[in-house]
C-alpha cells in the first residue's frame, strides 16, 4: 500500500499517464513534471542497453571528436531512396523494396493509412498504434490470444476468423508486444502460406533481434519474405535492438509497387541526419561484428532474468522470446500499485498493463536490462510483492 | 565552357541530380559519389549560418559536455501534443492549435494528404513538394507568377482564378521559394479576407525570419492568423532560420479540429529526441535573445549581397525578402553551365533552376551566407560570368 506522500505523487503519475493515451509518458515528461521522482532503472523502455553503449562509442568517435556532428545537424539529409540503396547490400534486398521510416511507427502509420482498405485483423494484446492508427473507415477486428494458452497464436481459430471476415489487412507482430510470444520461422512460413489471399500482411519484427529458435541464438532474418509472399510488408524498428529510440529510425521491406506508391507523394526527407548516420554505421561490417556479442549477451541476461522472475511465487511470468516479460500479479495486489511502488520506492519504471486492450488481470510488462539492473529489479520486486518481508 | 575533365564530373553531377528528382542531391551524396569534388560554400542550402553556430554552442554545452546526449538518443521522445504545450507560451497559441512535424515537409504532406480534397491552387514557381505531394485524385492548378512582374503575386488574376475554379485548397508561400517575393502583412491580411470561402489556405512562412516590412527589420509573426481565418494553416520550418535541416523540425498552427484529426491516428513520436531538445531550447528567453542579433546580421549581410549581385551586368537579380536570390543569366551562358563552373572551379554549390516548373529562362538560385562567403560567391560569379577576365 502507498503512504499518503506516495499517493500524492501517484496521482500526478496517473494524470500524466492519462494524458499520454495508451502509451507511457516519456521519462522527460515524468521527471520534469514530478520533481520528487527519481528513475534509476527504465524497465519500461524495451531496449538493449549494451547496444546503446556501443552506439555512443561510435557516435563520440565519428561525430563529436571530429566535429562532423555540425554537418549532420546543419544540412539536409539524403532522400529516402538514396538511403535505401545504402541499406540494400546488408539486407540483401533490392533498394526499390526498401522504405525507410522516422521510426517504425511512421511506417506503421504509412502502411495502415495507404494500404488498409476496409477490414483489418490484429491479435490482442498488441502494440496499440496498430488499431489506433487505422483510418476511421477501416473496421478493426481482433483475435484475442488467451493467457490460459500463454498468449500463443493458435493457427486454426486465427485462420477461421480470417476466412469468416476476409480482412484485407492482417497484422502479425513477432515476437509479439507486450507478451513476447514468438512464432518460429517454419510456422510463420506455413502461416503466411495460408494468407496469400489477404492483400496486406504486416509482419512486425521490431523485436526479432532478441528472439531465438530452438537450440540456436543465431540472428533471425526474414528479409526475403516479400519474394515468396509479395503481400507481406516486413516492419523493423531500430529503437529496441540498438537502443536508440530518440533517433527515430526504422525500415520496411515490401513489394516495390508499395514503396513506389509511398514515395510518389511524400516521405522525402523523413530520415534525420542522425538517423542517416546510424544507418550508414549499421551497414558497416565492423559495427555488425561488435554488435553481435552484445546482442547475445543481452539474450543471455534475459534468459537468466526469466529464471529469477519465474521463481517469485507472487507472479506468473509468461513465456517470452523477446527482451521483456509480461507478468501477472497473483497475490491480490493490483498491477498499478505494484508498478507505482516499484517506481516510487525503488526508482524502477515498468509498464502497468491495466489499460491494455485484451488483457484481463493484473499485468505488468518489465524489460530486461543489464545483469546488474535485472538483479536490482528482482530485489525490488520481491520487496514490493512481500516475498521478502522488510 | 567546361573542359573535358570538368565535363566528366559534370556528367556525374547531372546523373545524381536526375536521381534526386526535383531536388538537389544532398552534400553527402555528392561528395561520397564524386571524390574529386570539393564543396567550399553551400549556397544551395537556404539557411542562416550564424544561427547554426549559435545552436552548436548550446548543443555542445547542454548535451555534449554534460553527456546528456545519451538520454536524448536512447529514450523515446515526448509525444506531439506534449511538445505542443511546450511551444504554446512562446507562440502565444493554445497547444491544441499546434502540430509539430518531422520537418515542415512532413506537415505539408500531412495537410495535403488529409485536407486537400479535389482541387488545389499553387503559385508558380514554387517549392515542388506542394504539387508533388498532392494525392493522385487531387487536381493541381497553377497561378504562374511572371518574371516580367518580378514574380509579384498580383491579387486580381489570382482571385479571378480562384473564383473561376473554386479550389478547396490554396497555397501561399511567403516569402516565396525560389524567388523570395514577399507579400506584406497588410496585403496578406486583405488577401486572406477574400479567401474565406476556401476550405484550406496553407500559408508557408518557412522563410519569414529573413523577411522585413518597409522601414523595419522586426521579426514578423502571423501566429494569430488562425483566429481570424480558421481556414488558414500556418506552416513553419525550423531548418532555414535556425540552420538545422538535419534535425528535421517544424511546426504548424491551425484550427484545433485539424490538429485533432491529424493526431487521432498518427504522428505519435514523429519528433526526434534532438528535435525535442531544439524546441525546448527555442522557447528559452536567453536563446531568443542571443538569436535575434544573428537574425538581423544575416538580413544585413543579405541586403549587402543583393547590392553586389545587382551590380553584375551579366545577370538580372529579382527582388527578394528572403535569404536567397533568383538570378537570371542574361549573357548567353546557360544556368546549368554557370552553376557547374561555380561548383567545379570554385567549390560553390548553387541551385540551377532549369528544371523548376514555371520558370522560363536561365535561372540560378543562390543563398546568402556569411559576409565572407558572400564576397567569395560574388568574386567567383564574376569570373564565371566573365565580368572579370581570367
Amino acid at each position: 500500500m502507498l503512504n499518503p506522500q506516495e499517493n500524492a505523487l501517484a496521482d500526478k503519475i496517473r494524470r500524466l499517464k492519462r494524458e499520454s493515451g495508451t502509451h507511457s509518458p516519456s521519462i522527460y515528461t515524468l521527471l520534469s513534471e514530478i520533481h520528487d521522482l527519481k528513475i534509476k532503472i527504465d524497465a519500461c523502455f524495451l531496449s538493449n542497453p549494451f547496444a546503446t553503449d556501443l552506439f555512443m562509442k561510435y557516435f563520440t568517435k565519428d561525430l563529436i571528436e571530429t566535429q562532423e556532428i555540425r554537418k549532420v545537424l546543419e544540412f539536409y539529409p539524403s532522400q529516402n531512396q538514396s538511403l535505401a540503396s545504402t541499406l540494400s547490400p546488408l539486407l540483401n534486398v533490392p533498394s526499390e523494396n526498401i522504405f525507410l521510416g522516422n521510426g517504425a511507427t511512421e511506417i506503421i502509420q504509412a502502411l495502415l493509412h495507404r494500404f488498409a482498405k476496409k477490414k483489418m485483423l490484429i491479435n490482442l494484446p498488441t502494440f496499440s498504434p496498430y488499431y489506433e492508427f487505422a483510418r476511421p473507415d477501416v473496421e478493426v477486428l481482433f483475435n484475442t490470444l488467451s493467457k490460459h494458452q500463454d498468449f500463443r497464436l493458435d493457427k486454426s481459430p486465427f485462420l477461421d476468423l480470417i476466412r469468416q471476415h476476409r480482412p484485407d489487412t492482417v497484422v502479425i507482430i513477432n515476437p509479439n508486444n507486450p507478451d513476447g510470444g514468438y512464432i518460429p520461422k517454419s510456422m510463420l512460413n506455413s502461416l503466411l502460406g495460408e494468407l496469400t489471399a489477404v492483400d496486406n500482411v504486416i509482419v512486425d519484427e521490431s523485436f526479432v533481434h532478441f528472439a531465438y529458435e530452438e537450440g540456436s541464438d543465431a540472428l533471425i532474418s526474414n528479409h526475403d519474405l516479400f519474394m515468396r509472399f509479395p503481400n507481406v510488408s516486413l516492419v523493423k524498428s531500430m529503437s529496441k535492438d540498438f537502443g536508440i529510440a530518440g533517433i527515430r529510425a526504422g525500415y520496411a521491406v515490401m513489394a516495390k509497387e508499395k514503396v513506389k506508391e509511398l514515395l510518389k507523394n511524400g516521405y522525402l526527407w523523413n530520415i534525420s541526419g542522425l538517423a542517416e548516420y546510424f544507418f550508414r554505421l549499421f551497414i558497416k561490417d565492423e559495427f555488425q561484428k561488435s554488435y553481435e556479442p552484445l546482442r547475445l549477451r543481452h539474450i543471455r541476461a534475459t534468459k537468466d532474468f526469466f529464471k529469477l522472475l519465474n521463481a517469485i511465487p507472487e507472479i506468473k511470468v509468461y513465456p517470452s522470446k523477446s527482451n521483456f516479460f509480461l507478468m501477472e500479479v497473483i497475490n491480490g495486489q493490483t498491477s498499478d500499485d505494484v508498478a507505482l511502488e516499484l517506481l516510487l520506492r525503488h526508482g524502477i519504471y515498468t509498464r502497468s498493463c491495466n489499460d491494455k486492450k485484451g488483457l484481463e488481470g493484473q499485468f505488468i510488462r518489465v524489460a530486461s536490462r543489464s545483469e546488474e539492473e535485472n538483479a536490482a529489479i528482482i530485489h525490488a520486486l520481491k520487496e514490493v510483492l512481500q516475498t521478502v518481508k522488510v
